[in-house]
């Protein structure tokens, strides 16, 4: 019998994952990866802990080396390696082997997308600059690590108020650095709550951020040193040694619109359940493809290392032969800012509007563990019901410790359509040095239920 | 119209919350709870920190007042009142006010027994010398604290290896004593996992907590001031300048019996799902009652301030003429074993066996937050599963930072009868500072779907 041969393109995590997995569902299919950088299986969500040296040794974020993957996950890895074309009619990939530059078909029988995602530019003069960085690859890792040690900056700028921009900010003022975050909105962390934003501002400038917002960029003044040494927006200019460029992603779907893989409305691509694409025998997960929200059953595009990692196991399981399928997500986030926790379940109050739920919202704040306990902490749970069917739809979750493991077990009621009246009987743990007699949680549920 | 009168018996935690729910339903209600002694509302979880120092000043452990209840809840309170009897013919108390040594009958419209539970005897003599002491009220709490400033013990002998046991272990250790741990079990901690059990052990012993396994108390050897000097077990003799009896708590039932309250298989009162007994008009809640398991559907006796208030509320409702429901615990508990977070939510291995389901266990170790990232720990889950269904009955999570919030999530899982599969699909946060890509709960469910 023939090997089945599995291609996968791209090889930061969804595609490390998907030929995984379809190596250990199929022993005998013949899978490899394809990835035009150097590295393969990079933990970039910890960069910025390496940046602020919390990390110690950048080539640890390393989880697979090239060699690793061949010799325990048991497939053929290809780094310096670009796709460039797809051929679905004839079940080909056209391949440009960077380091001899030369093009090489290689015949599948199913392919895995794995393409990922890349960082939005805002198209400024002097964006190329030798001090601006993105923050989405080992490269940019170590760039930006190399060049604070070597140029030692002071004033660094950070455009965008996002996740990766909240970690830069704790980051980057941890090694000292003046910190100014530019942001186009009045308040951060778009998607979270008004509330929850409000608390991240406080954070933030109690930490020493100076947080401009409102503030769009129009221009960078370069120097002849080849770095942008301002930053001149419509709310002023501000000095730069180093400027971060944290403005989000967009899927990687060239290749796929080459091969008429049909993209979905959030632009990404477009898969089944069983993470298949439009066309027969080709898969797609992680960053380039979009997600089915649990919530509003809506694709949403949310490039996260979660969902890339289920998705992937999906698709390379599928690839392989099996049948799995994955249900989606109802987005579940988290980031440090600073001294707090914050995290994100399920869907917005404005989403939920948008999806045409009648909203009611209700905001408590508790104790992390019991009050007369050193350590204890204010936490605040804000939640986001349909006051239709009580069902909880989403929830903000902030404060001290606990607050994001508090979050994942409201997001277990998210997924599973629980009502208020049913987390309101929640049997909680009560412990002094852990959790209150009455869990945040359950202080939150009961004021949403008094509230009907 | 003659307003509702609503007795309530004991006035240490549910009968405060079932007086205070009873008001808040029924704000003309007549609201009156009979204390024997002088402390009401007490939060006796909190002692064995009081006692370590770790919360200082043990009266900060009141959490009412008598004066502050009938100001803020609004409902009389009786201390230093004994209630003798219940005549639920004539629907009336006799009730012997101590200071006055009188007795004096109260009528009721409606009944709450709230009469808690006493800790076990050893029925040893010298039980009863002034160095030996329980830990269920503020008197205890206060005894052992005073005892501990004035006469310096050095030698510490506790009896029992439950959970005051664990938590006295690590409260006297803290004071610098030698602590020596007689149970009469080859482990502690009855009804967790055999590899939780023996982690426990580990950890004790790591932090010079002297276990003598599989030992029962002779007798103690007191000397004439009064004090026991030794522990005389059958295997060995200890020297103890203090002597903590941690041996459970059974359920107080004398007024209830009297009154043909019915007691239930487990020999606490029987109640339905409205904290009704069998008697017309009175009601019970709190460490006197069984209550359901929501994993069994068969009754358990669960000593836990949780469940006594959450029954203590629906007494509450219910006696005041509302309409409300328990629907029982699944047992949710933790513990701190000095460095180590320890819970169990549902029902043990052996539990599940007895009760007829085909049990599958499955323990992983998985990592608190990213490994890579500082404080980093070890947080280990074991599944107890029903086979036939994968649904999960019960777990054991114990090690670092978060294992008793995740103790959590899972026992909502466990509440709403969710299986493996369904556990393996949760969305949950990953975020380095907080939780790894796959949660140590992720790790877990995917293992156990690997063995189906």
């Amino acid at each position: 019998m023939k090997k089945r041969r599995i291609l996968v393109v791209g090889g930061l995590a969804a595609g490390p994952s998907a030929a995984a997995k379809a190596v250990r569902v199929n022993p005998s299919a013949e899978v490899t990866m394809f990835e035009a950088s150097e590295t393969v299986s990079y933990g970039i969500c910890e960069a910025p802990y390496s940046i602020a040296g919390i990390i110690s040794d950048e080539s640890r974020l390393v989880i697979y080396t090239p060699e690793r993957l061949r010799e325990e996950k048991g497939f053929d890895v290809k780094i310096l390696h670009h796709v460039e074309e797809v051929l679905p009619g004839e079940s080909k990939l056209v391949v440009r082997d960077l380091r001899k530059q030369v093009l090489v078909e290689y015949e599948y029988d199913k392919l895995i997308l794995t393409t990922g995602a890349s960082p939005r530019r805002l198209h400024v003069d002097g964006e190329d600059g030798r001090n601006v960085f993105h923050l989405s690859s080992r490269e940019d890792t170590r760039n930006i690590i190399r060049y604070i040690q070597s140029e030692c900056p002071k004033n660094a700028v950070i455009i965008g108020g996002g996740y990766i921009g909240m970690e830069m900010c704790e980051a980057l003022r941890t090694l000292g650095m003046e910190v100014t975050l530019v942001h186009r909105h009045r308040l951060p962390m778009a998607g979270l709550e008004q509330e929850t934003r409000e608390r991240i501002v406080e954070e933030l400038e109690h930490h020493g951020v100076h947080f401009v917002t409102n503030a769009s960029v129009e221009g960078f003044h370069p120097g002849t040193d080849g770095k942008v040494h301002h930053v001149i927006t419509n709310r002023g200019t501000f000095d730069s040694d180093m400027v971060i460029l944290s403005l989000g992603v967009e899927p990687n779907v060239t290749l796929a619109k080459s091969a008429k893989v049909r993209l979905g409305s959030t632009g990404a691509i477009a898969t089944d359940e069983r993470q298949l694409t439009n066309i027969d025998g080709v898969y797609a997960a992680g960053d380039c493809c979009e997600v089915k929200n649990e919530v509003t059953r809506k694709p949403m595009y949310l490039p996260l290392a979660t969902v890339a990692s289920r998705a992937a196991w999906v698709a390379g399981e599928n690839a392989a032969g099996g049948r799995a399928t994955f249900k989606g997500a109802i987005r579940a986030i988290a980031v440090k800012v600073f001294g707090i926790e914050v995290a994100q379940v399920g869907i917005s109050s404005e989403e939920a509007r948008a999806a045409g739920f009648d909203v009611l919202t209700e905001s408590i704040t508790g104790a992390s563990k019991v009050r007369l306990m050193p350590g204890s902490q204010k936490v605040t749970i804000r939640m986001i019901i349909d006051s239709r069917t009580k069902r909880l739809l989403g929830a903000n979750v902030f404060g001290g410790d606990g607050a994001v493991l508090r979050a994942d077990t409201l997001g277990v009621a998210i997924q599973h359509k629980l009502t208020i009246d049913e987390i309101a009987r929640f049997d909680m743990i009560y412990a002094p040095p852990f959790a209150p007699l009455w869990d945040p949680i359950l202080v939150a549920a009961n004021k949403a239920k008094s509230r009907f």
